[in-house]
């Protein structure tokens, strides 16, 4: 099944692709959020849509796409996860993953415009394979990590590089400001998915190829990945973990290449869909 | 006013203390969280408290505490912000703040247990003088910044050292393991505290003084901390900002103290009450 959110901005409605064409389903009543997951939704949707599918309304193409979760507790992140973007950064390589946080407020659609921060003069794209949590996970051992997933989505970790890494702090200043996190454009449940260690995934600045990667170099895996984080904190329902970005980054060029106004990020992985992004100045409301 | 959620945790009713005495307000309908502050919920709830201030119904004194605010979108946290507390961990002081996330799966109530982490052995505390954002804030002046202010709380900032120095990453990973927020007993509306710039705070362990500070001492003030941390993400109403702990922790002592199971932890600031925790080892469920 593969989900969306569409709808103004902080008032999603929720919807289903099927064969390629988007299908409203606000009648089932809940948003795909922590409730959602907790309380079986996945499957009670699917019978709904199993039920439905006659009589679903078609959404309209030109209707804006928000992120397909709602605002989960927390998207946590995983740094350095691609030995060709550790290397590329400078930095060691990892011995255990690296985790950070990314403010929930910086959530967006996937084809929503990334505004640059007021004072930014390095704000960075970073392509990602992020995994949407299924159940409440804490102290989870990685032969049962995968019971955990209950999808998988596309997320552009943008990052500002002088808040992350010159402003005196942890790396989470530079990567929660508001729409530092396009995600989308759908969920994919994870049984769309048939090996999530194999997928191909890319980025494009103004149409040059900057990333092209494989979650085959993946430095720590995503049963790892979940059993690891959960040592360390509850992933509820919902949560988000993205799973680090390979080699290709503006950081890494030399000199480095950030991004400025207009230019326009597109990105994808294999069986995630695609997702575009434009850079704008920021501009008080 | 002083606001106070009570009840089982995670079905925490909401109530006010008034003269010291504690009084239900679930009839006023609305949880203490985003919502009942970004609309105008402080006033509503004080005209509410007015209007049926002879008929209020008493709180047992039994009842558990849970924390004063519903879970937030985030807690910001600040590192580093007493001189004497950088000096005592080794760091170099702070050229501008250093700012962290605990995961919001890490809040409980004031009086509640400390779980030692599974695997943990550096579990250590951190009396804070927590923020609680009143209104949505981005890029907010300084001058403008006490404006943002619902109230202040008290916060044990619990910290696993080992997972947040030794374990190659962000601090994140040693902040937000269950139990590493007890915040609470109540929330002070910003009204109730004359000069949040000269509160004693305190921290005991088993009884004896660990640190004794004051608010005189931070670094970066809470003006100034609410206005930086505006500039790198947007803060909703809600939202906590913890603002450092002075010198007295465990990691600081020589040799390092860290606890253990059947420890007790008991802080305060003046103004804003005081909690205990007890120490326990993490048993699965």
């Amino acid at each position: 099944m593969k989900l969306i959110r569409y709808g103004a901005a902080g008032k999603e409605k929720t919807g289903v692709i099927i064969d390629g064409v988007k299908y409203d389903t606000s009648a089932f009543g809940e948003d795909y959020n922590e409730a959602f997951f907790e309380n079986d939704g996945l499957n009670r949707l699917s019978a709904f849509v199993e039920q439905n599918k006659e009589s679903l309304t078609q959404i309209a193409d030109d209707e804006r796409l928000g992120s397909p979760v709602a605002r989960p507790s927390k998207i946590v992140c995983i740094g350095l996860n691609y030995k060709d973007h550790a290397e590329e950064t400078g930095a060691a390589m990892p011995s255990e993953p690296v985790i950070f946080f990314k403010s929930t407020t910086a959530l967006v659609g996937p084809f929503d415009d990334i505004t640059i921060p007021k004072n930014s003069v390095k704000t960075d794209w970073e392509v990602e394979l992020a995994i949407v949590i299924g159940k409440k996970a804490s102290y989870v051992e990685e032969s049962e990590a995968m019971d955990y997933v209950a999808g998988y989505t596309l997320h552009n970790d943008v990052s500002e590089r002088e808040f992350q890494l010159e402003r005196n702090g942890t790396w989470d200043k530079g990567k929660g400001c508001d729409t530092f996190a396009p995600v989308g454009p759908f969920l994919a449940t994870a049984d769309e998915i048939a090996d999530v260690h194999n997928l191909r995934l890319w980025l494009t600045v103004n149409g040059e190829t900057m990333q092209d990667g494989t979650t085959a170099n993946l430095i720590f895996n995503i049963p790892y990945l979940i059993s690891y984080t959960s040592q360390f904190m509850t992933l509820l329902p919902g949560d988000i973990i993205s799973t680090g970005t390979p080699a290709g980054v503006g950081l890494g060029m030399k000199p480095p290449v950030y991004l400025k106004p207009g230019d326009v990020v597109e990105l994808g992985i294999d069986g995630l869909g695609e997702s575009r992004q434009t850079l704008v100045a920021y501009a008080k409301n």
